[in-house]
């Protein structure tokens, strides 16, 4: 084997590679934290979050202050709304496939989970439809709006307006949990959730940092009803006082700076590099791959056909030194015979290889 | 009303004053963490926490890297830790009186909780061993041993022997909760229960940089058997992925520059200054007030008799603007008449005028 050859290239993790983060401006935005705010940036503060960067965020989502707080990372906002939310046999409604870590999430706190086809343009709305009508009374709906992790979709405007129509008669909430919509790098940005049902209270939103900042920070937040917040923060006291203050008031100076729009363009940029260079190879390489190129995010879905052992295959691949996560993983069942490949730590040059290597090891196992 | 009678005196809160945080260490650190581990500081990281930081708290700790896991604050340690082990009427073993947050996680767990009485050197033993030989089993016995919250005082070296003794014969675990350790400004240190156990695995030991580096950053950690550390990774892991490297980072740069060693110093210098003042104005506007002047930590303990309506002292206390806690906050039951103060965010220059203004609203009530 040459060098080449052995390079590893993990499309498994979810995650950016360091060249997309700008840690020059995070250096500043900490600078500019402790210099600001030292009291606010080293004391306990309080459950809701960071203060300023509460504000920044309500803002941005013109939203009233006590509709948002801020947690460690979305995960944990995620966390923190299920223990409300979710006890033993509350009906769950979760797309199908979706991530594994919400299913998880889900199935520790023993959630009944209803999984809803997800279809090109989103969750398959006349199957929740067919399911409320048959006295399925969910309490929440999971949902990722926009370049769904795993399977990089997005829900379309008609289908947006459907669901909230359907929670509004249902009475459910929809979790929107949106952590990619700001990395969209084609095609006009889709309006929330959140937003189109206007303060009914019928959304509660997350998203995150990770994606736009980096993931070390761990800053992520929710949005919601007041009340629904309010007793959200008082649990986040008595789990952990308050979360990150210094990293908080690092991403606030981040993003007051300019350094966040200039970081989502980096992101975006090599984003959709990284998209197009993956599609180029799965065409070349894996020409009887199904899948869809993503308008954003950071996943692609690939289906290999059902002959596929995707156990095998992750063998196959780790052997030829690529990584990738098996679609199995997504789903309380089904999913043999597709992976999800992420392009958000692999540069384009990269790209081509690995996926010539991963065609290698599916050809192997034929 | 003078503007000196005005300006408020807050003996509730335990924090440090920001007078005591090394804000230039901090930027420092902030620069050394992004310049020297770009990618581990902005990536995702895992459970265990920040790889250099777990590794430093390990040597300090003479354990194995395995035994430890840094997490958001000690109270997530606390909370992690209580999740594996205490269940619905699960018996534990509490100090009467005891930190509020403690006594509030383990009933919202609904564990079955045994108040042991605190003396001035420490838990009786002997009433814990009786309870012991009633039949009671406990899972886990939390300890502050140094300078408790709210009493103030610290275990003896006898009692330490003989309460590992009976975890030893009854096993049970000792959590040993100990974020004041370092702030000692008199007398000598004691041994940890965790290094007098002698790696039996009776021990877990948490601690955190609040009181050393400082809250906002908001790093903590736990010491334990890796059987049980590896379970609550998992369990983090599936609530947060990560604690937050950035701040670990810092907080790992603070130590390794010698910051963290020099504000230690500065810490205890100032926290030995004011629990003087405190205990000075006491006698001399209080002499009726009963209490041990601690060697260490944030807290002093009053017992002004039970004859004092605390709820009513509190008002009588707000409306000189003097804030306190009431002692009644850190037991299920008792406490009237006691109050906690904490010296530690009050400059020394301040204590005086904060107490005289106390012992007016003690006396308004008599």
């Amino acid at each position: 084997m040459s060098v080449a050859d052995t390079k590893p290239v993990s499309f498994a993790r979810g995650a950016p590679s360091l060249d997309i983060v700008d840690v020059e401006g995070l250096k500043a935005a900490a600078l500019a934290a402790f210099d600001s705010d030292p009291a606010g940036v080293t004391g306990y503060g309080t459950s809701v979050g960071y203060v300023p960067l509460r504000e920044w965020i309500a803002k941005k989502h013109g939203v009233h202050v006590d509709q948002v707080m801020v947690t460690n990372g979305s995960m944990q906002a995620d966390a923190f709304l299920f223990d409300q939310l979710v006890k033993a046999d509350t009906p769950v409604i979760v797309e199908r496939p979706t991530y594994d870590r919400t299913l998880l999430g889900l199935r520790e706190r023993r959630g009944q989970l209803h999984p809803i086809t997800l279809d090109e343009d989103g969750l398959d709305v006349a199957e929740l439809r067919a399911l409320l009508e048959s006295g399925v009374r969910p309490a929440i709906a999971h949902i990722i709006p926009n370049f769904q992790n795993p399977a990089g979709v997005t829900l379309s405007m008609p289908k947006r307006q459907e669901l909230l129509a359907l929670a509004e008669q249902y009475g459910f909430i929809i979790f929107e949990d949106d952590p990619y919509h700001d990395v969209r790098f084609r095609g006009e940005s889709m309006p929330r959730l959140l937003d189109m049902d206007g303060g009914k209270g019928n959304v509660v939103y997350a998203s995150s940092f990770s994606k736009t900042v980096c993931p070390g920070v761990r800053v992520g937040y929710l949005v919601g009803p007041s009340g629904l917040i309010s007793q959200i923060c008082k649990a986040a006291t008595n789990t952990y006082i308050a979360p990150n203050m210094v990293a908080q008031a690092i991403v606030h100076q981040f993003a007051v700076s300019g350094a966040l729009e200039n970081s989502v363009k980096t992101v975006r940029h090599a984003l959709n590099e990284r998209a197009d260079a993956l599609a180029a190879a799965l065409r070349k390489h894996l020409p009887e791959a199904k899948f869809t190129v993503p308008d954003g995010g950071y996943f692609l879905w690939v289906e290999l056909g059902e002959d596929i052992d995707v156990d095998a295959l992750l063998h196959a691949a780790a052997a030829r030194h690529v990584a990738v996560v098996k679609g199995t993983d997504f789903l309380l069942e089904g999913g043999q015979g597709s992976l999800r490949l992420a392009y958000s730590a692999v540069r384009a040059e990269d790209i081509d290889e690995g996926v010539r290597r991963l065609a290698e090891a599916v050809h192997s196992l034929r």
